[in-house]
C-alpha cells in the first residue's frame, strides 16, 4: 500500500485542487457509446449531425468516467478516501466533441466532522471540467467521505 | 432509421416503465473499475473487505452506467428522446457486489411542454435500480428531453 497522504484534515473550503487534463478521441467516444450509451448522437457523424448536440458527441455519463479517472489518478489515489453517497447534482452544460481536451478541477465548497463517524469527515465540492476553449462542460456537486488523520 | 414508436405523448405522470436487469459479475465490475474508477474497493477482495462497503464492489459509475444502458436498450432506442441536460440527484445507497443482479425501473414522475422549443417536451423521472434480494441501490432523479408527436 501506498502512504497515505492527504487526510481530512488537508482539505479547506476554498481551496480549487486541478486533476489534470485527459483528451477525449473518437474512438474513446465511440467505444464507451457501444458499451453503456448507444444512442445516435454518441456512435457517429450522421447521428450527431442530426442530433441537438450537432456534431458527433461523447456520452454525458463518459465525461463523467473522466472526470472521476482524473479525480482517482490525481488526487483520490494518495488519500484516506472512504467513498461517496452519491452525486448531488451533475449538469452536462456543453457538448463535448472528438478531439475536446477536458480539464477537471475540484472547489472545496466545504468540510465538517461527520456526527455518527468519529474517524471520518465530510467534504462537499464542486467539480469543474471545461474544454480547451476554457467553456464549462460539466458541473457536478458531490460529498466525499474521508478519513480523519487522528483516527490513524 | 428504426420506427420511433415512442414520443413525449406517451409518457404519463405516476406510470412505472420497467427497464430489464442486469448481472454485474467480477470481471465486468474489476474492467470496469480498471478504466474509470480504479480504488481499492472496486479491484480485488482484499481492497473491498478493507473497506466501508465490506467486499468487492462495483465503482457507483458502473452501477449509473449499467442503468443507461438498461434505459438505452429498453426504452430510449424506441423514443424520440433528444438527451438529458443532467442529473438532479443520484445517490448510491447499498453497495453492488460480484454476482448482484440489477433490475432498473423508470418512475415518471411529472411531464411539460418545453416554454422555449415547442417541439419538445420535458419528462422528470425517478429511476430505481434494486439488487436480487429486492434493495433498492441506486436511486437517480433526471430530466429527460423528448420530442413531442405534432412535430413529427
Amino acid at each position: 500500500m501506498a502512504e497515505t497522504t492527504r487526510w481530512f484534515e488537508d482539505f479547506h473550503a476554498g481551496e480549487a485542487i486541478p486533476l489534470g487534463s485527459h483528451e477525449m478521441t473518437r474512438e474513446a467516444i465511440v467505444a464507451f457509446a457501444r458499451a453503456w450509451d448507444p444512442q445516435p448522437m454518441h456512435l457517429d457523424d450522421v447521428g450527431g449531425a442530426t442530433s441537438l448536440l450537432g456534431a458527433l458527441s461523447a456520452s454525458g455519463w463518459h465525461s463523467g468516467c473522466v472526470l472521476m479517472r482524473l479525480f482517482v489518478d490525481n488526487l483520490l489515489a494518495g488519500s484516506a478516501s472512504l467513498g461517496s453517497p452519491g452525486i448531488e447534482t451533475l449538469k452536462w452544460l456543453k457538448p463535448v466533441h472528438a478531439g475536446d481536451r477536458l480539464t477537471a478541477v475540484m472547489n472545496v465548497l466545504e468540510t465538517r466532522a461527520s456526527g455518527s463517524r468519529p474517524r471520518m469527515g465530510l467534504i462537499r465540492a464542486r467539480f469543474d471540467v471545461t474544454n480547451q476553449a476554457g467553456a464549462l462542460v460539466l458541473m457536478m456537486r458531490s460529498t466525499l467521505m474521508m478519513g480523519r488523520r487522528a483516527a490513524a
